[in-house]
C-alpha cells in the first residue's frame, strides 16, 4: 500500500501533501492502531494483562499490516472501522502470539479508538496550520512594513473611498492571522484530549483500576485526560471545526482582497507568477488568481460543514447515531480544506506582486474625488456635516461630469472660499497627509 | 489503474458502489473525454477540422491512457483538471496523428468539459437514484399494504397519541419518496443541458458555425441542448442538489423512525438480520441500526453541502472565482451520500423486522390512554372542547397514579354518564373502529 | 392593532411592504383563523355540528378580535401559537353563542391550523413573487433587447477574457429568471396542499365521514386535498425553500455583476440615481449599490435557512420535536429575504445605468489583449494549440511590457504571418466579428 | 415607543424577555446613540470640538426621541440605519444648539456606529447568557450529586448498552456547560472591542489626534481598543456566533436527552409539570415536552446562522457589500437562538421529574442483557474477546428467545462454568458494581 497515494484528483489542488497524509487513510488506521497499541501498554503497566501481552499487541500496531479494503468491507456491515480493525488486529496477534490476542482493545470500545485516533489526527494537523500560520504571519509583516508608506485608494462598498495605504490593507490580513493563531493554540488546549471510557462510557469493564489506566494511557498517546469520557459531548470536535472555519474566512477575506486588486482594470497586485500558472485553455494572455480561487473556494465550503458539525452535536444518550457518523469524513475535510487555503495563502503573500505606481495612478485618476471627505470634513467644523457634504456633493459632480479635477470644482465656490484659504484647501488634497494615519496604525501593529 | 479502486475507507459505508464508481477520478476523466471526443466530431461534421483529425482525436478518449497523478499536479497549477487533460490529449494524439493534435479542444474552454463531463456523471447518477428509489417505493408500498390494518401508538412530541396502523406510517414514507421521484425526473429534464460556449460563452470561436456545432455535440452527447451557455448561471447544478437534498431529507425520516421504532423500551420494528451486521466491539447483545444510522449521517451532511451551492450561485461576470471551483467536488459528494442513504434505505424497507405483537402490547399497556383523544372528542361533542379535556385528562391522571385503565377511571364519572352509555364509551375504544381511517388512507394511496 | 405595523428596523430595508404584510403576525393569525373558520363549515357541510355553530364560529375568525400578545404568552406554555389561539376563539364564541363553542376546531389538531395557514400564507407570498418575476422577466428582455449589440469585455476568473455583448450577460440573467419562474409555479402545483390529519393524522376523530370533510375543507380554502396528512413529511415545506433558494441564489449573481460593473474603476453599469440613494455618512462622492447589498446580503442568508430546513426533515414518528417548531419563523424568513432581493433587483434591472461608451474603452484600452484568444484560435488551426497559444502569450506579454498594442506586437511574428495575411489578421480584431455570435446568442432567447 | 413590545408572536417562545429587551429596535437604536454620545465626549476631550457641542449632542442620544418607522424608511434608500439615524440626530441637536449640530458624527463612518454599537449589544446579551449559564451549571452539579449512584441503562445507538448511572449522564451535561463558559468568557475578552476608524477605516479625519480620540472613546463605552479598526476583519463578530453555536449544541444534547427520556415508553424523567405547559390541543393525556422542543429548534436553526456568518467573512477592501449587510439581522437573531434555548433547559433541568424506579425496571426488565458486556470482558481475559463474545452473544439470543434471564442463559454453557464460579458470575451481574465506576466519575467531576 502506497501510504502518499492520492486519494482524489483534485485534493492537491485544495489541499496540501502534508495534510493530506495527516488523513489519509493510512494515517486513519494508523491512529487507532496507536490507541489500541497505547491501551495495551496501559493495562500492562495497570497490571490487567501480562507486559508480553502487550508487546505482542503493541507490535502488529502498524497500519502496513492491514489491508484497506477489508477494514472499508467490514465498515459497511458493522457499521464503524474500529471493529473490523480490532478483528484484524486480534487475528494478527493471535497468529504470532494466541494468548495475547485475548487482551487486544480489552475494556475500550469502538468509539474510543476511533476519537482517539481523530485526536492524534488533529494533533497533527494543527501543528502544519500552526506552523503555515506562523508563516502567513511573517509573509504580511513584512509586506506591512515595506508597503505602510504606499497610497492606495480605499475602496467601500467596491466604490473608491478615501485614501489609505496598502500596507495598512495587509495590516488587517496580519492582525486577523495572529488571532487565527492564538485561536488554534486556544482551541487545542481545550479541544485536543484523550477519549476512553468503554462501552457506555464509564470505564466499567476497569473496575477500580480505571482511573490509574486512563492516566497512563494517557501518558502515552501524550494526550490531556478529560474530566469525563465525552462520547456525546461533541463540543471539543465542533470547537476545533470552528476554529478553522474562523481561519478560512478570514484566509478568504485575503484572497478577495488579492483578486480584486487583480482585476485587468485594477491591476494593482496580482498572484506570483510561474510557468503554467493561471494560464486558461483558449486565452493566451490570462493568468488567473488561482491561488485565491482556491481559498475563496473554501471559504465556500468549510461554513457549511461547520454547520453540519454543529447540527451533530445534540446526540443520543450515551453514543450517538447518525450525528457521530455524521463527523467522520467531515473533520478530516475541513482540515484539508484549510490547510489548502492556507497554503495558497502564504504563497501568494510571499509571492504577491505590487504595482504601486498603477496603485497611485488609480488613486489619483479618479479626479481627486478620494479627497472629497477630507474636505468634507474640514468645512463641516464650519458648515456642519449635511451642508458640507451637500457642497462638496454638487461640486464632486460637477468634477465628473466636466472632467475636471475635484480641487478646480472647489475652487469656484465662494462659501468654501470663505472658510479654507487655498492654501489649506491643497493642504486637504495632500496624499502625504491623508495617508500618514494609515502608515502610522500599520507601523503601530508591527511594534505589538 | 484499477478503475473501481477504493477511494476512502469509508466510501463503502456512506454510499455504494456503482454510484461511487459513477464519481471516480477514473470517470471524472473519462466524461470530460467523451466531451472532448464529441467535440471532434461535432466539429468535423460543421465541416471545421477533417473527418481523420476527429477519428484520430476521438481514439485517444480513453481514460486509461491518462495518468491521473499528473492530471491532479497540473491541476495544482492551472487551477483546474481540463488544462492538464487537454495538454496530455493532444500530446497523445499527436504521437499518433501531428497534424490533428492541432484541433483538440479547439474552440472551447475548460469549463465546457469540466461542466459537461459533470453533467454526464450526474445523469449517471439520477439513473442510479432513479432506479433505487423505484425499489424502495415497491418495498414501502408491499410493506404498507401487508400492515395497513395493523394498530401501533401514533406518537407525537415523542409521546403516545392516539392509535393508527403502521401501514398509515410507512404510507407517508412511500407518498414522500413518490414525490422525490417526480422531483427527480424534473429536475432531469430542466437541469441536465450540454454545457458549450467557449471563452466568454459566446461561442465566438465558431463564427456562424456555432449553432449547428452545438446541435451536433448535444446530439452526440444525447443532452439538450441550452437556451445559452450557463457558464456562471449555475441554478441547474444546485437544482440538481437541492433535488437530491430533498430526498435524502424523506430518506432521514425513514431512518428517524425505525431508529426510534427500534430502540430497546418499543422493540416494534427493527433492521434487517444479518451475520455481523450491527455488532458491537464490546457488547454481544447489541443489534446497531446501522443502515438508518447512515441514512441519519446523510441527513445531517447533504443540508450543509446544498447551503453551500447555493451560495456559491451568484458567480462573478462570464466565469466565476471561488464559487465555481467550490462545486467540484461538492455535486459529487451529494451524491454520493444520497446514493448511500437510499441503498441503506431499501434494503432497510425491504428487510424489516416487524412485531406487531409488541406494536399492539405498547399501546395497550398504556392503561387505555392512547383512547383519550377519542373520548374527549365524543364529549365535545355534548360538553364543549374545554370541558371534555378537562374531564378527560383529570381521568387520565388518575388512570396513571392508580394505575388502572382509563375505561375504568372514566366510567365513575357521572357527568360522562350522563352522555355516553357503556356501550358507546366501550365503542370509543375499540381498536378497530379507531384505526379504520388510518386503514383506509392507507389504501387510498396504495390505489393512486 | 395596526396590521401593517413595522415588526423590525430593517424590515424595509431587506424585505418589501407587501411580503412583510404577508408575513406579519397579523396574518399569520388570520390564515390560521382562516382554517378554522374554513373547518367548522366544512364539518357543518358534512352533518358534523348545526349550520348555525358553524357560522357562529365563522363570525369570530377574524384576527382583529385577537390579542396578539397573549396569544405569544399562551405559546410559551403551551409550545405552539395554536393552542392559545383556539382558546381564544372558544372563548369568543362562546360569549356570543355558547352552544356553538363546543364545536371550535373539533377534530382537529394544531399543526393542522398552524401548517395549513402556512400555506395559505406561503400561497400569497408565491403570487407576489411571482409577480415581481414577470418584471424582472421583463425588465431583464428589454435590456437585453437595447443592448444586444453592445461590445463588453467579457470577463473570467475577474480577468479581461474576450469581448462580448452587454445584451448576452443580460441573457444570461433573463435565462436564470425564466427557470426560477417556471421552478416557482412547479413547486406551487406540488407543494401547497391542505393539511389536515386530527391528532395523529389519521383523521380518526371523523370516522367515515373524514373523507367528505377533508374534500369540503379543501375546496373552502380552494387548495388542493394531499394524498395523506403530511405533519412529519416536510419535504413540500422545504421544496418551497429550495426553489426561494434558487430564485435567491440567481438574483445574487445579477447583483454581483452589477456591483463589479459598478466599480469606480470599472463604471460601465450602476444603480440607478435617486436623491439619498445610497449616500454615505462621509463621503459626499459615494453612490452605493444600495439594492445589490440587499440581494447580496439575501444570497448570503437564505442558503444557511434552507439547510436548516432540509436538516429539519427527519421529524419524529406522526409528530416532531424540534424539527417541525424549527420551521415556524424560518419559513417566513426565506420568503421575506426573497421578496427583498427581488424587489431591489426589479428597481435596479429596469433603472440601471449603462455607460456604453465606458464599455468599449474598458474593452479597447487593454491593448487588444481580449483578441488573444481570437488570434490563438485561427492559428490553431495550422500551428496546433499549443503552439498557438504559446507565439501569442509571448506577444501578449510584450503588448503589456512595451505597451503597444498586440495586433502591432504580433505583426513582427514572421511564423504568423506566414499564416494570417494582415488583412485576415484585422479581421481577428474586428470587434463587431467578435460579437456577432454574442449578439446571436442574446437575439435566440428574446425569441424564445 | 413601547421599549418592551413584542416584536413577534415567537419570540417569547423561542427566546427570554431579557435578551429580546437587548436586541429589540429600541436598544439597537440606542446602542448607536451610546456610541455617538461617546464620540462627541471623547473628540471634545481631545480638543476637537468645544465641551458645550458634545454636551449638547450627548443630550439628544436618547432613542425615546427617534421616529423608528422614519429610520427603517431612511435605511431603505441609504442602505443602512446609521445614515438616517445620524441625520435625525442632527436635526434634533440643531433645534436645541444649531451651532453644536456641526460636531455631530464627525470623523466617523456609519460603520463605526453600527458595529460599535452592536458589540455594545453583544456585551449585554453575553452577560446574560452567562449569567444563565451559572444558573445552569449549578442545575446540573445539583442533579449530578443527587444521582450519582442512581442506576439507569446506558444507551447506545439508541439500544440498551451497559448500566451506569443518572448523575454521569448529567455530568455530561455539566462539563459541557462549563466549557462553554469559559469560551463564553475567553471570547467575549477576544472579541469584544471598539469599532472606530472613520470611512476607510484610517482614522484619517483626526489627523494626529487620532489615537487619542480612540482611546477616549474606547474609555467612555468601557470597551478595549483594538489593535486597527476592523471593518472588514470579521472574525471577531463570527467568533461569538461560533460560541454560541456551541453552546446551543450542548444545550440540544441536553434536550435530546431529556426528550429520549420522557418517551413514553422509556419514562425516566420529564419535564417539570405546571398547569397548560405541554398540553395538546386534541389529546388529554399529552404532556409534550416543550422546553426540550425550543431547546432543539435552536440546535437545528443556529448552526445555518452561524455558517452565514463564516461565509460572510471574506467582505471586499476596507467595507463589504454584502457580507456585512448579512450579519445585521443574524447576530441577534442568534443571541435571541441561544438565550431561549438556554433559559427553557435552566427550567427543565431544575425542575425536572425524575422516575428512578423506572429507570431501575427499564434496565432490569431487559433480562439481564445490559450485563451482556461485563460477563463477555471477563471471559475474555480467559478466552480471548471473540471466543467471550461468540459465547455471550448466544447465550443473549437464548435469554430472548426464551424469555429467561441471561444469568440463566449463562449457567447452563459448559466452557463459561469452567472459567467463572457461581459467585463470580453473580458478582457480574451485580448492580452496585457495574455502577461504582459511573458514580466516581460522577463525584470526580463534581470535586473539579
Amino acid at each position: 500500500m502506497n501510504t502518499h497515494a492520492r486519494q482524489g484528483l483534485l485534493d492537491l489542488l485544495f489541499s496540501t501533501e502534508p495534510m493530506r497524509d495527516t488523513f489519509s487513510d493510512h494515517a486513519r488506521i494508523q491512529a487507532m492502531l496507536d490507541f489500541e497499541r497505547a491501551l495495551a501498554m496501559a493495562s500492562a503497566d495497570g497490571g490487567l494483562l501480562p507486559s508480553e501481552a502487550a508487546s505482542a499487541i503493541a507490535s502488529q500496531c502498524d497500519a502496513q499490516r492491514f489491508n484497506p479494503d477489508e477494514l472499508a468491507r467490514g465498515a459497511t456491515l458493522a457499521g464503524n472501522l474500529a471493529i473490523p480493525l480490532v478483528d484484524a488486529l486480534t487475528d494478527l496477534v493471535s497468529r504470532e502470539d494466541e494468548p495475547a490476542a485475548r487482551f487486544v482493545h480489552w475494556g475500550a470500545t469502538s468509539q474510543d479508538a476511533i476519537d482517539s485516533g481523530l485526536v492524534l489526527q488533529m494533533r497533527q494537523g494543527l501543528d502544519l496550520l500552526d506552523s503555515d500560520l506562523a508563516r502567513l504571519i511573517g509573509a504580511c509583516a513584512k509586506l506591512a512594513h515595506e508597503y505602510a508608506k504606499t497610497p492606495i485608494a480605499g475602496r467601500t462598498w467596491l466604490q473608491q473611498a478615501t485614501p489609505i495605504t496598502f500596507g495598512l490593507k495587509v495590516a488587517g490580513w496580519l492582525s486577523a492571522a495572529r488571532r487565527s493563531q492564538s485561536r488554534l493554540r486556544d482551541t487545542r488546549n481545550r479541544a485536543l484530549t484523550l477519549q476512553f471510557g468503554g462501552a457506555s462510557g464509564s470505564l466499567a469493564t476497569f473496575g477500580e483500576a480505571g482511573p490509574a489506566v486512563v492516566v497512563k494511557l494517557a501518558a502515552y498517546l501524550e494526550l490531556p485526560k478529560p474530566d469525563l469520557p465525552w462520547h456525546t459531548q461533541r463540543d471539543r470536535i465542533a470547537e476545533v471545526a470552528t476554529t478553522l472555519g474562523l481561519l478560512v474566512g478570514s484566509l478568504g477575506k485575503i484572497a478577495r482582497d488579492v483578486s480584486l486588486l487583480s482585476q485587468s482594470e485594477v491591476a494593482e497586485a496580482s498572484e506570483p507568477h510561474a510557468a503554467g500558472r493561471g494560464v486558461s485553455s483558449s486565452m493566451p494572455q490570462k493568468r488567473n488568481p488561482v491561488g485565491s480561487a482556491v481559498a475563496l473556494a473554501a471559504a465556500q465550503r468549510v461554513p457549511g460543514l461547520v454547520a453540519t458539525l454543529l447540527a451533530a452535536m445534540p446526540q443520543e444518550h450515551e453514543r450517538g447515531l447518525g450525528g457521530w457518523q455524521a463527523e467522520w469524513d467531515v473533520v478530516p475535510e475541513i482540515f484539508l480544506l484549510a490547510a489548502g487555503a492556507l497554503g495558497r495563502m502564504v504563497e501568494v503573500v510571499e509571492g504577491l506582486t505590487i504595482d504601486s505606481e498603477r496603485m497611485r495612478a488609480n488613486l489619483e485618476g479618479a479626479n481627486g474625488l478620494l479627497y472629497a471627505e477630507s474636505v468634507s470634513s474640514a468645512l463641516a467644523r464650519s458648515l456642519g456635516r449635511k451642508r458640507a457634504q451637500d457642497l462638496v456633493r454638487d461640486a464632486t459632480r460637477r468634477a465628473t461630469t466636466d472632467s475636471i479635477h475635484l480641487r478646480q470644482a472647489l475652487a469656484s465656490i465662494p462659501e468654501i472660499e470663505e472658510i479654507l484659504s487655498p492654501g489649506a484647501l491643497d493642504a486637504l488634497f495632500d496624499i502625504h497627509q491623508a495617508t500618514a494615519p494609515s502608515e502610522r496604525l500599520t507601523l503601530g501593529i508591527l511594534d505589538d
